[in-house]
């Protein structure tokens, strides 16, 4: 068992800010990361809206935030998952794939996964022609033909994107409307086709082409389209099951629930970023999160509250 | 008179922030400074909290999110002082030291002010060992002596961080007895000698060390005490009245009353940063606050909430 003051979980803006600001409190603080710091950071080929960066590429602005919260003084321990909080009297245990840690106050966040469609094929051509990362596996489809699915930001900043690598892409869109920011979605014109009010039924086809069967949902009308990737980009789902196990309450879609000082239901247990009920999904508000949930262990290791 | 689609009062970072948003959003924002942009940010010599940069002088911050601002599509108007919110209906008139302009939608993020001790080497001194921030500036200082002024929460907060950084922390407070809270002032005994009913007279010295003049106020007695950097906590004062003459709700201390979604008591005024009761000011959590307002504003002015 090793000890820490603080304990977070999850190395996407909301972690890292946490693990920037538990450390130079000067606080024992580890951020654990079942994969590699950034978090849905380091799918994004391009961010333009984070204050300070007019233009920065995901993964390097992950790599900034998780440098200086090494720098700063907290441990990042990567490729560890945490598997299970276990709630000792007022300490908190950390159970992970490589062994535990205790401490006074955990922040969790684990962020969120991303939204599948369910239809059929999806599954059976899941990294073999069907991606929910542009950034990931754009470059695979150079001069190829693909199809992105979905409406909102993430959806649009990944058709522009690919638009730049593939030789055609198609935006299918439940609605007659993008949720996208006016600013983005007026870039698609002349780049990405759009096919309005259609979902996708199935995906066949083989290792290579793929036909997409759409149905129009105002004309009730079935068409098909050939590409040779399929980009899903419908939305996240949040990873709170680890929270969730551990008694801290979340509400009906599963986000946990939070006060504005980032609190949960558990003293000592704080969460921050994509993984809580806050409706807002943005790396700059992630940040504030993570500083506030920070700032809250803090005052509550130390009684300050 | 002027149309927009979005006045935002302040150009500190939850101002910027509101713009960057506001104007990627597609709306006619406009961000109102009576001074130059960048609000707090400019009177810190080096950041190092902010997550993304490890370390940035705050002027340099503050005019990569001023510009990063105008890039969106947001003007910014400075040396243009917000004077009055007229309600007109659901259109909100701003009346400024040269135009007015007309909007359905303000975001004030007017921020706050450093209360002042308006001794005399206080302003010379500023950002050159005199500090208003310890989560900002303490670790400047790590190794060092600092001292500390004020007796209220922020104050004993301060002293205890700081205590965990430099090598002395003394703190100087004008009675006999700490306004903090017990349970805080208590955790002072043996990590930071207090100087009690004394107040500071003047503060002298170099770019490095610092010779701070105190007087007991009970005795009359003066006394000198070096240093290597004097935090002053005394308070600070939301810049909110301007809000509150237009009839949005303050609490006890001044502070605009907010929910977590930045909404004040009047139906498309919302506000941001360091002039809410949010109890963090942190430019990190002003950011985060500045984006949120911006989206509950567009989801307002489009009919969408």
């Amino acid at each position: 068992m090793e000890r820490r003051d603080l304990v977070i979980i999850g190395a996407g803006p909301a972690g890292l800010a946490a693990g920037i600001y538990g450390a130079r409190s000067g606080l024992k603080t580890i951020v654990l990361e079942e994969r590699l710091p950034g978090g849905m950071m380091t799918e994004a080929p391009l961010i333009e809206n984070y204050p300070g960066f007019s233009k920065v590429a995901g993964m390097e602005l992950a790599e900034r935030m998780a440098k200086q919260c090494k720098d700063a003084g907290a441990e990042i321990r990567q490729m560890e998952r945490a598997e299970r909080i276990e709630l000792n009297g007022e300490e908190k245990i950390v159970h992970t794939s490589k062994t535990k840690y205790s401490a006074p106050a955990v922040i969790v966040a684990t962020g969120s996964a991303h939204r599948k469609l369910g239809v059929p094929g999806e599954e059976k051509f899941l990294g073999k022609g069907v991606s929910y990362c542009a950034t990931c596996d754009g470059p695979l489809f150079r001069g190829k033909n693909v199809l992105v699915v979905g409406g909102g930001n993430s959806a649009v900043v990944s058709a522009l994107h690919l638009s730049e690598l593939a030789s055609s892409v198609t935006l299918v869109h439940r609605r007659d409307k993008l949720r996208a920011d006016v600013a983005l979605a007026e870039k698609l014109r002349g780049r990405v086709n759009v096919i309005w009010n259609s979902i996708v039924e199935e995906i066949q086809g083989s290792l290579g082409k793929k036909r997409v069967i759409l149905t129009n949902r105002k004309t009730g009308e079935r068409s098909e389209i050939e590409v040779d990737g399929v980009f899903v980009l419908i939305g996240e789902e949040p990873r709170s099951e680890l929270a969730r196990r551990a008694g801290v309450k979340t509400d009906e879609a599963g986000y946990i629930v939070v006060d504005r000082k980032q609190h949960t239901s558990i003293e000592g247990i704080y969460a921050a970023g994509d993984v809580t009920n806050f409706p807002i999904k943005q790396v700059g508000a992630a940040v504030g999160q993570g500083i506030t949930a920070a700032l809250e262990a803090y005052s509550y290791i130390r009684g300050l509250t």
